[in-house]
């Protein structure tokens, strides 16, 4: 087992996975900014090293400063939970050239999954159900033609060297295409020096389906029941549930061989998500593959009874998985609420300022509230906005929901801004109590 | 189902209840002393209603107050909790007598059980293994030699009209068995005007196991896995575990058969448990029925995902219950903690005064803290020393115990002094870990 681990994150997450470094009985070490100089994540680990500035960059995404601290403090490992430097091939790189163990696939599967074209390599080699679209690069405007037609408006086209969305254009139907076409060649040549263009169907009424998978070292492998995280604001996750109302046993099964698959065509190693979109025959299309521990994972948790982060641990150390896919039994119905500290009166604007009460609702069966909070906290400007998770499980999706708009009433985080009150309105909005929400649904609501 | 239920009781098991009815979607009602005007069981509830003052007789024992102040709501139901008036006869049969149901068994069955004599009676006719001793009232001094030879030293000779510790004489060897019969017969007769003696044997190097069970009004009738409950201070429970580890999966089941017997016997309806000793071969002795939902109860609900008092509230409205034997798969091993405002370095003097700052670690699966504290709160000295239940559940007896240690060791509870340090060098104890803890260890520790 690890001697020490570097905790490279903050908030909820460095918490977790501190606290089960700890029922581990394996000392821990923090990393932090300046502003987090306070913050618990700092106070309950065993050691702390500062590792620079306020923003980020300068700090949690420093990777020379984050892998110095794990070497100065004798760490032979590094969890660096999501976020920041979790999916970095590079940083996974640096940490493999210096010995110390990357807590999460190697930098090799880091890389080939974060290349969304060698992605889709990978996943169509594996049978894993694709997006339709061109099968690589596009070769003319009348391939595009024939390609569109073939899958179906509206489409997408978007440079193959593309990113931050240059390149990238919507045709909604075939006279648009020529126009959309010459406009992005020209875009993606004067940005990237390369106007190749690919053509991809944008999927509507879809809702996100992910199956978390876990690999061991010696491929023994598993899937957890999916999560439906379709309440998504602007590609934000708000709620996340598992396991989805609307799949059949079946279709579970089914999706979970497609994940394993998935897993197995890379030679995966720990644990990993592979998102994909649903449409509304069930089928399933390939989004792409979280190479790192997810911010919803504690419903499955909830359902499943499988400590994650103590798992990425002992896998990440050569053990071999705990337990096999009979044992991976699925109790009831878990939702997460994601909470952050914004107004949503003031279009969802981010809220510093000082918790000066806190009071959490932790009575009951099935409620469990993950959060770096405390009475006097001050919330940094320089991070994500989110202030902790809120998950309550019951016997059935109905008695969780309920549970949750009860812990929601009972919360108090006063001295800033929450989402806490528009979480409620979500959870009695009638197209997510019917399990029919897709993907821009709440941002359509946003929109109208 | 229930227009409105009235709470009668305070505390961490008044929230729970309040909690489970808003889950459930039943306005709730609580009623209060003066002293407890500023609880979160008054401030949680739909109504509260003031019942009288400090001292539990003028407030929460007073059965006047209590059903007047559910009357005068409206409510068709009371739950009583633990304590106070959750196992008098008298007041269920109050309840009964004015159309409001009484959450837990009928007035009769709860008099039955209260009553040691008669409840030994209904075991022996269920042939539920009974304390070796008399079968009823000795005859003679010859008789109690017959029946202390047959049992074994030492014995305890009890006045059968007896209460408050008179008329009981403890018997180590036979020589001492000519005086203390008569000592306890002058004594019997002097206190109740009665000199009927029994005998039964002192039971030593017992555990405490116990099996709380759930019967509806139809006769269908489930047990929980069992729950060690040695860990005592002075009859007094201080960690709770279930399941033992170490009864075999046959003896679970041949225990739960025999408290489902003794349930059958009496017709018991809602839940209870039956209490036994367990000496070091295994065997069992009936030690008391307790009509009512116990403080440990959550344990039974981390392993099994079954929401107790949820079901309480289902079947005493008449619901068959919601699930049957086969469907009670308990997952894993968890373990309570009370914790008491009390000073153990001052023999355990109770502690009042002012949370002024409360932490609880909420984060990470299989953590519950059941709790009315809040920063702020003032504790009164009118009421039970417990202030909450720390309840950690784990894969194994060994991370659950990993993990209560580390809560403790996160949990701030400043202005006030608490067993919460005692509670770990228990965590630490080597009898406690083996599982050897016998129901006079902790007692004999104290005394040592």
């Amino acid at each position: 087992m690890f001697k020490k681990v570097l905790v490279a994150n903050r908030g909820e997450i460095a918490l977790h996975i501190i606290r089960t470094l700890k029922e581990m009985g394996i000392p821990s070490v923090s990393v932090y900014s300046k502003a987090d100089k306070s913050s618990l994540h700092v106070q309950l680990a065993d050691e702390a090293v500062c590792i620079g500035g306020n923003r980020p960059q300068e700090s949690y995404l420093n990777m020379q400063n984050v892998l110095s601290a794990a070497i100065g403090t004798g760490c032979d490992a590094i969890h660096p939970g999501y976020g920041f430097l979790s999916e970095n091939s590079q940083f996974a790189e640096m940490c493999e050239a210096c010995g110390v163990t990357f807590i999460g696939p190697s930098s090799q599967v880091i890389a080939q999954m974060g290349d969304k074209s060698q992605a889709k390599t990978s996943m169509k080699a594996a049978a894993v159900p694709l997006i339709p679209g061109s099968d690589g690069p596009l070769k003319s405007l009348a391939d595009a033609k024939i390609v569109a037609a073939k899958v179906g408006y509206p489409v997408m086209i978007k440079a193959v060297a593309g990113g931050g969305g240059k390149g990238i254009r919507f045709v909604d139907d075939e006279s648009q295409l020529a126009d959309s076409y010459a406009q992005a060649q020209l875009e993606a040549a004067g940005a990237f020096g390369n106007d190749q263009l690919y053509l991809e169907k944008i999927m509507l009424d879809v809702k996100h389906i992910e199956v978390q998978i876990f690999r061991d070292h010696f491929g023994n492998a598993v899937y957890f029941p999916e999560r439906d995280c379709s309440m998504q604001r602007f590609k934000q996750k708000v709620i996340e549930e598992t396991p989805s109302a609307l799949l059949t046993p079946d279709e579970r099964a089914e999706l979970g061989a497609i994940a394993l698959k998935a897993a197995e065509q890379i030679n995966y190693e720990n644990t990993g998500t592979v998102e994909f979109l649903m449409d509304q025959d069930h089928q399933f299309y390939f989004l792409e593959m979280n190479t790192r521990i997810q911010v919803e994972h504690p419903v499955t948790e909830m359902v499943t009874g499988v400590d994650l982060v103590r798992e990425q641990i002992l896998v990440a150390a050569g053990a071999p998985l705990s337990f096999d896919q009979a044992a991976v039994e699925t109790r009831g119905f878990a939702l997460e609420c994601r909470l952050n500290a914004e107004d949503p009166d003031n279009n969802f604007a981010p809220s510093a300022g000082t918790v000066n009460y806190l009071y959490l609702p932790t009575g009951n069966l099935g409620v469990r509230i993950d959060t770096h909070l405390f009475s006097g906290y001050a919330i940094s400007p320089f991070y994500d906005a989110m202030i902790g998770k809120l998950i309550t499980w019951g016997a059935t999706r109905e008695i969780a929901i309920a549970k949750m708009h009860r812990v929601l009433n009972e919360l108090i985080v006063s001295g800033i801004k929450t989402n806490a009150q528009f979480q409620q309105t979500l959870l009695e909005d009638p197209v997510f109590l019917s399990s029919q929400a897709t993907t821009d649904y709440l941002t359509s609501l946003a929109t109208d």
